[in-house]
């Protein structure tokens, strides 16, 4: 049964996949976009033509980037601490905190399961980077998951053979939460609480 | 502070004026889009591009519209009944209820403070319409609001002078509601209106 014209409803239908946006929210966006001006939706239209064309991995550390390198590595008053995460936007949640060091975005967790091995993450590239530009430490910031522990303990493996000084982030977040959903101040004490390994 | 690539920022700002969308679920809407598949948000841009383009209002009832004339009022063999409602979204609510005649959208209410005279809305084109084309009933659907029944009165006016039969959508209590949390005047409307079983 359709109640819009057919592009309306085509719209509902792509903005019901929009993370947390239901059937009602969706045609409540709709709506919105109808009765919005011409130039903002033009300019939102063209925002994600441009994203999709301009933003790419930075080729150092794998976080959202404009260039070949992201703001954060060109950064040089950036302190010598690499944190290690899965995802980038576990990336934003940190520098949320006032982290002041830089990244190294896995691109997931190893899982034998999923036949996802550490090459299949951006492991290689992170050993690589080591070797080239010591750092002080590298912290560990996987989330607190059993994928996560895994893929904690095999970097300590290879940091430890390394011989670079590691920690992992500390338990101050709940068991089997993702840092996704866990408040700025609770992320902010897990970084300082890590725990040399 | 900005902690994603400025284009990615500016997306972010734009999809916190969707209605319904806060801060956290426009970054979480923002990553969905940079992980979509190019093809998928493309169509998205060009969904946005082409509904502002394409859809219009129908230049008899004032509902959105792909041609001069919408669907509604191009079918046939919709009931001559005509409802008449504020805005588009309420069209959609009613259709839902299974409804079966035909409609005229209003663009709003009648408002001497905010100098929405009757001519600024479509009353005009609503009296030129039934001119022409004669009908069983005029259901008034405003909302019941003072807004809403101010300008059902000023319709109910015009209809009288012309000698249409028309009626207001009944007030009473929402299906599935309680007596004791409906306000005092719903209760007081809904006893009135009751209906001889």
């Amino acid at each position: 049964m359709r109640y819009y014209p057919e592009k309306v409803e085509k719209l509902i239908e792509k903005l019901i996949k929009f993370p947390g946006v239901g059937p009602r929210s969706a045609e409540r966006i709709a709506q919105y976009i109808l009765e919005e001006d011409d130039c903002v939706v033009l300019a939102l239209a063209e925002n994600l033509i441009s994203i999709k064309k301009d933003i790419c991995l930075c080729k150092k550390c794998f976080n959202l980037s404009e260039g070949e390198i992201c703001d954060i590595c060109k950064d040089e008053s950036r302190e010598k601490v690499l944190c290690v995460i899965e995802e980038v936007k576990d990336l934003v949640f940190i520098e949320k905190t006032g982290f002041k060091g830089v990244y190294h975005v896995l691109g997931g967790n190893i899982s034998p399961l999923e036949k996802i091995s550490p090459d299949k993450l951006t492991i290689p590239q992170m050993t690589e980077r080591l070797r080239k530009e010591p750092v002080e430490e590298v912290i560990i910031a996987t989330n607190p998951t059993p994928e996560g522990e895994n893929t904690a303990l095999l970097i300590s493996e290879i940091l430890k053979k390394m011989g670079i000084k590691h920690s992992r982030i500390a338990y101050g977040l709940p068991v089997g939460a993702e840092i996704e959903y866990v408040g700025t101040q609770t992320l902010k004490k897990a970084l300082e609480d890590r725990k040399l390994l």
